[in-house]
């Protein structure tokens, strides 16, 4: 991130205590331990009911256009009733890990793998072995998938995907992932695609690996101006959709599963380190000597 | 269509007299009317089970790639059993027109419909004003819809969309149209988007006339190689879908409001030719003299 006079923070993942409220907040106390999503919502727009927070009419992105973000000591919340969300927990609870994932990375996994309409028995393949990715594994296996298939060439991020239910991997790229997937697959690809990178090639590869009539959904930020693979999405029905999750609507969905154990996203963390440590923490993911990083300021 | 040694013929929508029958076809006689869908499907693969009769794995389209082509006396139709639809009406039929629209443009708009995820309450428009696009009207308010646009500039066709329920209109293009489909919507956009041009600009237009969390059927063969407005549909969870519409698989669900007279798509052919003015039936849809021309070969 750019250096900026105002002295904007970053971080947009967060669980965390309550301090202090307002005099308008309502549904959260001091004491509380909650999840922050990464995106602020009012709870209360039409868009909030529909259960698509990430389009409130009071959106904000924390870390991002002026709002701060939660690589910090402390965070000012806005909207905190709609934002917000409390956990049944203390804060010294060991499942503060996988909680945290629902502040992002298990929810945007999740939103991939409902908006590609995955459902039992289902053939699935996720685009990807990052955090995200790897948490469509868990939410792919959550809805029913049958065959699970991780495309990604990192072998530690690979044995997790094994772990969480994949049941493939395909570490080609290109022409030769699409081959790949369809050998995997009988021949006509899979029902369902989670594209968890969001680069070009990614999004082409995802949509060549869908069955006629099967969706892609993507939840990587994209790269590009255009969605490459207009005619082989239109002349195979695919559907495309996605982008940034609703994930303060998900917490509902996944909170009891993440409680009793059902699913244990928080192994995407495989490094903690201190708020002075960021920069070396970016540069492990960077270099892909870490999956995933979490920061413990205090 | 350029010439051809071979001599292909054109035409991929149809409706005649079966005048004889192969040994193994069991579902169609000699004496039959029937529909003939744009598509050669196989009626038992899996595809055709699952409703998707355009991915037939024996799929071929009538006048495309060797397959002969409807402007003719008489065609061979192939796999006729899952092809064929036959209708409970003589050849003398006021209702044909209508029923040939189930061939393709109104099983096509409905299909731009079902993908758009038109329901009862839905805000909808329609890109694009030609047949398809009217059929597109018929189907938004037979599936419910409570506000439907038209986005188009041909007068004669907006008065037919009116009369098929189109309740606003938009003869704007670009950035006009979409702002003024936002002041017809209370700033949001529609829900569901049928998209039925093809066009890059077309596609873009549906893109950002879509409320957040919407979706666009696409049903225009693309003249694009890719999807514009990667970011504005992934920022608003924009799905889009669409294709080649199964429309073989449709006629059950439109074939009684055929022919109970709740919805009368055959007035999308304003004009009535014999075979050998062909030539002039395509000059005249090209310049706009037509909306849809009949070709009645006998």
């Amino acid at each position: 991130m750019a250096p900026s006079e105002s002295g904007q923070s970053m971080g947009h993942e967060a669980i965390g205590v309550v301090e202090e409220v307002g005099a308008h907040v309502r549904t959260v106390e001091r004491g509380d331990v909650v999840v922050m999503p990464f995106a602020i919502s009012d709870g209360t727009c039409e868009f909030c009911h529909e259960g698509l927070q990430t389009a409130c009419v009071h959106v904000g992105f924390f870390g991002n256009n002026g709002t701060n973000g939660a690589q910090a000591e402390a965070l000012r919340i806005p909207y905190a009733d709609g934002t917000l969300y409390p956990l049944p927990v203390g804060d010294d609870d060991a499942l503060l890990p996988s909680l945290l994932t629902l502040s992002d990375v298990m929810g945007t996994g999740h939103h991939a793998a409902v908006v590609a309409k995955v459902a039992p028995g289902k053939r699935v393949a996720v685009v990807g072995d990052g955090a995200v990715g790897l948490c469509g594994v868990i939410a792919a296996k959550r809805l029913g998938a049958e065959q699970i298939i991780i495309l990604g060439r990192h072998p530690d991020r690979i044995a997790l995907a094994r772990e969480f239910g994949a049941t493939d991997f395909a570490s080609e790229r290109g022409p030769e992932a699409i081959e790949r997937v369809k050998e995997l697959t009988g021949g006509h690809g899979v029902h369902s695609v989670l594209e968890c990178v969001g680069l070009d090639q990614a999004v082409e590869t995802a949509i060549e690996i869908a069955r006629p009539g099967g969706a892609v959904g993507r939840v990587g930020v994209p790269q590009h101006e255009a969605i490459p693979g207009a005619e082989p999405s239109f002349y195979n029905n695919i559907t495309i959709g996605g982008g940034p999750a609703p994930v303060r609507g998900y917490i509902d969905d996944l909170l009891p599963d993440v409680l009793e154990g059902r699913i244990d996203p928080g192994r995407v963390f495989d490094r903690v380190i201190g708020l002075d440590e960021v920069p070396d923490g970016y540069r492990a993911m960077n270099e892909r000597e870490a999956i995933k990083v979490m920061v413990n300021p205090s």
